[in-house]
């Protein structure tokens, strides 16, 4: 039985990687980036290059989309233009289309209503990286969505990531997606206040550091982030503006069905004075320039 | 040579194992509490029960205090009822006096100044928990002082403690706790915020605990919290209150100094809230209890 | 000179009085509401209903709309259902558009670029209301646009509003609108706050009442509202869903420029609370209920 | 039947012109402060300066202290040095002692006990501004304690303000001026948050003051600090430090009795940072600072 073809539009920081090891995995893999150069290194390891969305989805058996932002997200699959948009159309009636960008969980439900009246499988399944030890570094998939599709999509998935967990239906990935973000932010951010408050007071961030690390408080997050708030190099591994962009949804998310995040929406504007206040890209660990200003 | 003679102050659910490890090194104790009958144990394992805190401090080499808050470490200190104040006048020269409340820098300082005067050593050398691993359950001791005093406590503390910070002079122990304590409280209504979205939205809570427990986010704090949250069984572990008067110490601290917490601010409220209707002492866990009202 | 043609879009709670206002001042007026009968006490003072949007728009000289959020907005506008969308396509050139709903300034300015496109002048002229005196509970429009737009529609605004605002350029109408609100419900919200400390601390809230209103601190909103909150009887005025719409709007811009706003932040989380826990639609002086659960 | 003797401690910025009134009025007034040449002016005017505290309440058949925080009201009432401190024991019984400075409510009560216990009568005492119009710059006292003791004082009170308001028992004074500041300060706030998206949107902050002036929003202390922030010229009116001082009170208040108030916890860390970052003494407008560092 031959390998279903895979589409991947979205060749960024995390699409990339992950297209590498579908290559690797030896599934014949199409790809599309709105900057076409990123996919030399792909093109270079067997991938073909389609010249639009539109013909990277209509080549799929196994679509997979990770963009930057919600709009990104609707342009792709649904805007006028050919030559950047309208990929959904053209996607086959049984095909399985996974989507791994972050966006609000409203949209992974759109896009799962108008996937089904088209016969398509629809699973949002946003990532996140994991933790200490075996897994350090490694993806995990965050499902929403029906077991048979799952099961479709999930030899795909191994090649991609080290866990993959249904959580439920359709929506219920990037629901879990954004209340991750939200911890992952607010530990960031709980860490950076703790840090001005001791070096506010006249004593070493790297002794608070020590503590921590050994502590109950330690988390894999702060093992990367307080040596990098510590030193002040924000070369960006996960950008502010996107963290930024994730706790917006979430508080979003939030409002729209009333459920207050007091912490998270004070976090959220910390990290918006940062993103008003900053000309370059820097990682989300910048929020602690909100005391260095 | 024989062992300095310890004396211990406040035996709550700190203090009483710390002098029962006191005691299993082989040091001399005299132990005094509030409430007597909770020293019954100590004293059938060796310790003398002192009469007062003034006569446990006139019988130590080396006296420690642990109590509930900033008052109850002035009463026991300087309080002109003989049965239960007067214990820092009755103090040796010489002598080496540590205190492991959590009480605000200024606080540890003013005690500072008083021994420094009276040719006592002091340390402010208040205690957290260790994490995953062997350390898990170890206390770590985060110290305020001069080397010299250090020293003369090292014997003692090494058998009460797995770790010994010295992380500056008096007021570093206490800073330091401060902002430990602010991120432990944040860690956990982080994930009590993100686990309101995500039940809020009409998602299972233990799914969002498995991919925390997998992921980046994961810390010491959130594996033992977040079952307890799951299952709301808030017996206290570390009392609610206690928390929530430690997020005011450092809230206290940020405005003296001018340093903002807007995410501390915001979750000491939620706290607040929870301590405001609940009528036993709970967890402090039960922050959660803030989204089950 | 015969008097323009006035067509008129959403008649709620503002709108309908805005038309008697309008068929007062002697100007021919058609009416457009998605539940027609809202239009009948218009249509007997005169005004014509259209059956459509699309009909309204092309009737029009100068064409007003007020309807409830952005997406209703856009609906009306741009949406492809010919019984309740495309106005914007048959406004004919030379006609003047006014937007009097609370929307962002990037939709402002969106519809100010697709006018400009077809030379239809657009004006954002949001609404809010009068205070004390003379002008208790008159409109104030607040304007954005180009100073010979205003006037075309300056004897329509005239008619319909007390004072009128020139602000700037297209957008400083719905920019210092969402910051009146953002006002407006941060003055109830620290009214309601002060009313839970008193209370809470089992004074009297009336006292509370008594002094403000004696004091700098009285403002035009709170001599309506903290009786409101007093005896607890929440009919909507302006509703809440309304105000909490207007805030996250507010949030939302200044995100987008990276200006903090910790206070509103905190603010819209209590809205959103008692929006989540309410059935029925409560005046946005409910916010006490935040403290009333 | 002989006018009674009025102490009066403290001449700052609300207590000398106080003392003026007494004058004024009549009353044979006996005055202290630590820096003696502040009473010049009212020596001149026919006062006795005191040489102590203790003297001056001695003299005194009302006393009126009006400091700057609580410490310094301690320090005045039972301080233990002679030139400073010591004022309460040297009360006669009989008298009756206002405290007019803003200090906690459990203050408050504590003092009511010691001078119920003593004989005293005694009343908290704060003040406020009143509004608009004929009360504009007048004194609003906001008293707590029992009727019998207002009455002795009411001669000297309405020497002194505009309107007395009888709120009800010991503290009540206190608690309802923590409530008025929390108002006033959050009112000052919430226009600065609005000024900085006006602003930071690019539009002129003359124009949100304008509409706001029209507008139920139009508050009489934004009518006095509006115009301040857009000036920048922050010369104290009412001090920055003393409203975070009061801001806090309101916040131990609040989480004394679980009553949470997010709002009030943003804001206090907002007036925070701008006293950290401040060498000079701001009016609390100029909380508008924190978007123009």
């Amino acid at each position: 039985m031959p390998q279903p073809t895979v589409s991947f539009i979205g060749l960024g920081l995390m699409g990339r990687p992950m297209c590498h090891n579908v290559l690797k995995a030896g599934f014949p893999l199409v790809v599309w980036n709105r900057t076409a150069s990123r996919a030399d290194s792909l093109v270079a390891a067997g991938a073909r290059l389609a010249a639009s969305p539109k013909e990277a989805a209509a080549a799929a058996d196994i679509l997979i989309t990770i963009v930057s932002d919600p709009p990104a997200l609707e342009e792709v699959l649904w805007g006028s233009d050919p030559k950047s948009g309208g990929a959904f159309a053209s996607l086959k009636k049984g095909a399985t289309y996974m989507d791994s960008s972050s966006v609000s969980p409203a949209l992974a439900r759109k896009i799962a209503q108008a996937s089904a009246a088209r016969g398509i499988g629809f699973l949002d399944a946003p990532v996140t990286g994991g933790t200490w030890g075996a897994e350090k570094g490694e993806l995990l998939f965050m499902i929403g969505g029906e077991a048979a599709d799952l099961e479709a999509a999930r030899p795909v998935l191994s090649a991609m990531g080290k866990k993959i967990f249904h959580l439920g239906p359709n929506g219920a990935g990037q629901t879990i997606k954004l209340a991750m973000n939200l911890l992952l932010a607010l530990e960031v951010d709980a860490f950076a206040e703790a840090l001005a408050l001791v070096t506010g007071a006249g004593f070493a961030g790297e002794k608070l550091t020590e503590v921590m690390q050994a502590s109950m408080a330690r988390s894999g997050v702060l093992d990367v982030k307080a040596p990098v708030m510590l030193k002040g190099d924000y070369t960006p591994s996960f950008p502010l503006r996107l963290m930024h962009k994730d706790l917006s949804l979430a508080l979003d998310l939030g409002n729209q069905i009333g459920v207050p995040l007091p912490a998270t929406a004070a976090a959220r504007e910390t990290y918006s004075s940062v993103k008003g206040s900053s000309k370059e890209d820097l990682d989300y660990a910048a929020v602690f320039k909100f005391w260095k200003k």
